[in-house]
């Protein structure tokens, strides 16, 4: 058989798995008449959301699809498309799944945690299984039929197959930078503006019924941390997967008959993570205790330890024999070429499958160890939550600067975290060595997803369990269901940002490689000694900055529409706040979805014409070689400048909430206290941070890198 | 007469124009009797804590001056005491000045505005001009002793005056990161701890004195914004200037008779603007009407176009004529040398006096930007700040939400006009171009330090004022001049952090060159695709992440303190707070001392120690080649992090200050108002922000770069 028939077929048991278990799920009890009602609302919400995002991105993809085909030909638009269009399906179904699961979870719920836990931990399954399912499917049938139907091969003059997996790579990060940006604005301003019409001026609790705002704050749940996280990481497992095979191609194109199986063993790689993360899901049971997290861990560590031999295996399948050669046989290492190859050279020096075998562990232990340093950071169990919390005791101003410091600190064990995984890769394979150590991390995609689409749910199941008037019982299960899902969505958006740090190396290799083939008389120097280089550097590093400002800017603008719709209706109404009149949920849903869209548009250009504009300014100012230069020096700036951005939000952002939730368990005060109020506003300031700007920082690294590639082969043509 | 000598007798005249000055504000009427009690409370309090201080930095010193005694010699242990003891000299007068001007500020201010600017303005230029004065007198007097008596010269094998002027700068900023640090940490600990303590929980106003904090909150104006902030601008004009003639030193070898003056032409520039900036001390006027920021500018505005002819004239004296080619004639290109001296060829490619001219204006032009943008950034007349005032109406964490978005966005426009003055200086002279940029900027240092040290002085007056009870109407006026001083402290910040991304290149040119010189057979790759370049990198942007958290949380636990201490105070005697005995100003003053000397030890090693580890840790893993690589890559990381979070905490904090100002005009309800709660929170929050962690970081990337420098210098002794 085929290998790459084997990763489609893996990719298809993870849909399969899907639509089997989305079965299940949706045949479990929907709760009462007025649960259904709520959860009806909230699927409409979404409903409209989605359709009018998708309507958005649609337009300016057929634009970008054009542009695709009329630059870089047919096939690559095709790719494009695909890449665009599955990624939106992934969110989409995964959205659909969990709006209908956060009823059936609050219903479970009343049962026991145990029920509670499987329905939402099955529903967010789901979502994490089509998104790995999907993006593995995405790249494996494309490259199949590129390769088999269409007869294309890699590795000579021909780039048909190396441009078309760049433009899936693009056409995924597009939507995903909408969908990320889009999701996280909606999210936020109707979380902040019910938040504070709500709770700060009418007095009345969160997720209360009377809120015009608070089916709005339930469907941006869903379309942030659902739709938007799901369509995230299946561009970040695209782009990892498809760099790596792209990487390949370039890198080793002398390897022969070998280069076929190892453009697939990245996609066999990730087929058997999915049998692994699927046999994982079952794992996750409390067995007897109210350890949450534990559960979730029991199931993450049973699917990394049988990835180990998996992974083994498709090695073994894909290679043969482990001990042989791969990088140096293929090598003509030629002193007088120019610095591009030189580096390129000295990379593939020669290594065998067991280093890319222990690259891939290595991908797996990084993601163990991102996976323990976010919940140390944003666990209530440690000293950077409870300082946190400690520090609301004096004050607002106090939370805040504690909530900062802890979120500057967070950076730092992540950042020596891949550091060190950059070195021993490289040491091992080379730069094949560190795109395998991502590849690897990202195989591990369908159980994090997992983890993270979960809490959506819960926290829904919570709101409705609040608005149907259920027992305080059952609140309070969802509630502990609830405080899990703050951590693994820390865990995701860390998980994400530190693959996208070892991708980002990957991407720019593939760039630079792809500089010498097109412009192989260009001599571009890509010295720290160029100030063009450092200047490439500042640019880059200011992109996330800039995004960052105008996503936590959106959320303001956005929250204070809502705050005005809401007491307008207040104001028109006296009977919504009386009880005995049903505010319009659907008017605020309408207004924040289309402020989210509106808002949306111009961060997400920024990374999209960034690239081009350093280019052609520093092009005219200094000359094509100092403008690639200052492009390529660009590319790595934004992951610098992003990565700190991103996990120094995102991080914050979690410890922010949960040091609010440590507060409500009763501690230096517990609700309703000074320090309580103070751990609010933290909550308030992290809620941007952790849900708009920081996680949209890695689809739009992503983007800058594919653009300048697409520039690249744009230029070239 | 010989050319440094005119650099010496401008650098004695400032020191003059200190004297002379000083003789006048002190001579001024230090007002009633209760006043100059609360004025001896502070002075003593800032006795007390510089005396503790420079006790702990002295043993420090001393410790490191042997170490580079030991490897580097005598000389450049010298350089280094003459650096630390200059620079602790500077902030040791200007202080003093500053805590016997703020009274005379405050009787002044009886008389009117006008008066009270005059005293405050002139009690600022003294330490200005010092800070210019003796920087320029320590780095002319110590090159002129090594050349005109010991026979030292530059251009040949002896490299022990590029070696004493790096030791030079060494001492300045080890003095200046302590200084920085402890001061920041001793003013945000005793302002922050004094506000919760005092105005949230016993319900006084701010400068009340029945706060036994309140004298350690004015102390530490003093020992922050003037002390502190001269011992930075000290370290960034010797740094700046020094590194630009090691760079000709290294760079411009061959120049033959005409590098000696090349050598001394950045010493000439600093003293003409000394004359210039002088001159400009005496058109800060308000001239009938109120606008104070007006009266600064015009200063500046004087300054800057007075030191057009002024540099212009300088630069026809050292170089005769202005149209000589001075670098095309020296350099001798070997197109099989190595890469470092590759780049160095390319970028001595041939220049004239005039070319050097411009990028001398450009540094003016820079610095005139960048104070612009600084004032939009944190002026109340601006979008910025008015956003976060309106922000404040929906509570504490929209305040924060919106001074966040700000803060991150304030990076922007910097960082544009710091690029574009690398493109245009590089374009016109090469790396040098870029060093005389940086050396323009630097040698206004006088003017832009007199606007800062202002500040404090203001500061304090507003509280002696409200301490002495004087009339509300004089309060007023200290209010006018103080809310100036705001925008002006996060000007010179802005400026140093500025400057610093300019010497950063250069000083990263000294190392590459430096490299090339000690080690000419290892070849070290700092091209972007060297993975040890991105770990360099990575760990390079860590450092002022790291540091910032540090900072941040050292500030939290002196406040800590703080509170507690006051807590103390007032259970042990009521009579505080009834206003009948008077609280122990000493006993806290004296516990934040000890708390800031404490807490800045940690966070200054690091810099110091980092890239002493990176190097060895990566010359361990991968070779000394790479060993370098990813210490010259750390280099540029540290600024390419620090710059972002430098500005973006510096004007962020500035603004959340001034939005406070603005609602206390009567804006958003006025002061009492929830929105100026919120503002508060929002103050607070700015408070380490902008005076502990942002400001420290501009010494902290310069001390890892002239380390990196030693480190080299050791390595290859």
């Amino acid at each position: 058989m085929n290998h790459v028939t084997i990763a489609i077929i893996l990719g298809l048991l993870a849909v399969v798995y899907g639509f089997v278990t989305s079965r299940q799920v949706l045949g479990a009890p929907a709760g009462t008449e007025k649960m259904q009602e709520i959860a009806a609302a909230i699927q409409e919400g979404a409903q409209a959301y989605l359709k009018r995002q998708y309507t958005t991105i649609a337009v300016v993809g057929v634009i970008v699809a054009v542009i695709v085909g009329l630059f870089l030909g047919g096939i690559s638009a095709t790719g494009f498309v695909v890449g665009a269009v599955l990624s939106g399906v992934a969110g989409f179904i995964g959205m659909n799944i969990s709006v209908r699961s956060n009823v059936r979870t609050a219903a479970a719920a009343q049962k026991g945690l145990q029920e509670g836990l499987t329905l939402a931990f099955r529903a967010g399954a789901i979502t994490g299984m089509l998104v790995a399912g999907l993006a593995l499917l995405a790249i494996s049938v494309f490259y199949w039929y590129l390769t088999s139907v269409m007869g294309k091969t890699v590795g000579g003059e021909d780039r048909t197959v190396v441009d078309a997996l760049v433009a899936l790579a693009f056409g995924a990060s597009l939507i995903s930078i909408f969908a990320r940006l889009g999701g996280g604005i909606f999210t936020k301003a109707a979380d902040v503006g019910a938040d504070l019409v709500g709770k700060v001026e009418a007095g009345i609790p969160e997720d209360d019924p009377r809120n015009p705002a608070v089916i709005a704050d339930n469907v941006g749940d869903n379309v942030g941390d659902c739709a938007g996280m799901a369509a995230d990481l299946f561009e970040t497992y695209v782009v990892t997967v498809g760099a790596t095979m792209v990487l390949t191609a370039l890198l080793l194109k002398g390897a022969g008959d070998m280069l076929g199986s190892l453009m697939v063993l990245p996609l066999l790689i990730g087929g058997a993570c999915i049998l692994t993360s699927i046999v994982g899901t079952y794992f996750v049971r409390l067995g007897g205790g109210t350890n949450i997290m534990g559960a979730m861990y029991k199931g993450f560590l049973v699917t990394a330890v049988l990835s180990i031999p998996a992974i083994w295996f498709m090695m073994q399948l894909a290679l043969g024999d482990m001990n042989a050669v791969i990088g140096g046989m293929v090598m003509n290492v030629d002193p007088g070429a120019p610095l591009a190859e030189e580096g390129m050279a000295s990379q593939v020096g020669g290594f065998t499958g067991w280093a890319l075998f222990w690259c891939a562990m290595l991908g797996l232990v990084i993601t163990g160890l991102i996976i323990w340093i976010t919940e140390y950071y944003t666990g209530t169990n440690y000293r950077p939550v409870k300082s946190i919390a400690k520090a609301s005791e004096t004050g607002h101003g106090t939370n805040v600067i504690q909530g900062l410091a802890i979120s500057l600190e967070s950076t730092a064990l992540p950042t020596l975290v891949i550091v060190a995984g950059i070195v021993i890769a490289y040491q091992l394979a080379g730069l094949i060595g560190i795109a395998y150590a991502a590849t690897a991390m990202l195989a591990l995609a369908g159980m994090v997803v997992a983890l993270d689409a979960y809490g959506p749910v819960t926290d829904n199941a919570g709101g409705i369990a609040e608005m149907a008037g259920l027992d305080d019982a059952v609140r309070e299960k969802t509630d502990a269901l609830d405080a899990v899902g703050n951590t693994t969505k820390a865990v995701t958006k860390g998980y994400a940002i530190g693959s996208a740090g070892l991708a980002a190396l990957v991407l720019f290799a593939a760039y630079t490689t792809d500089l010498a083939e097109f412009f192989p008389n260009l001599d571009v120097d890509f010295s720290l000694e160029n100030p063009y280089v450092i200047v490439g550097l500042l640019l880059g590093a200011l992109l996330p900055y800039l995004f960052g400002a105008m996503g936590m800017t959106a959320v303001g603008r956005a929250a204070g529409d809502v705050v005005k719709d809401v007491r307008d209706q207040f104001a028109a109404d006296p009977g919504i706040m009386a009880g005995t009149s049903r505010p319009n949920y659907a008017r605020t849903v309408d207004l924040v979805t289309k402020a989210a869209i509106k808002e949306m548009i111009a961060p997400s250009l920024l990374p999209v014409l960034a690239p081009v504009v350093v280019y052609f300014v520093i092009t005219l100012v200094a000359g094509p070689q100092n403008g690639f230069a200052a492009l390529g020096a660009l590319l790595l700036g934004v992951i610098v400048g992003g990565l700190f951005v991103a996990l120094s939000m995102t991080s914050g952002g979690g410890a922010w909430d949960n040091a609010k939730k440590y507060i409500e368990d009763g501690n230096h005060g517990g609700k309703g206290s000074e320090a309580h109020k103070a751990a609010v506003t933290g909550d308030t300031v992290g809620d941007p941070y952790k849900d708009t700007a920081g996680p949209a920082v890695n689809p739009m690294i992503k983007i800058t890198n594919i653009v300048a590639l697409l520039l690249l082969a744009a230029l070239a043509a």
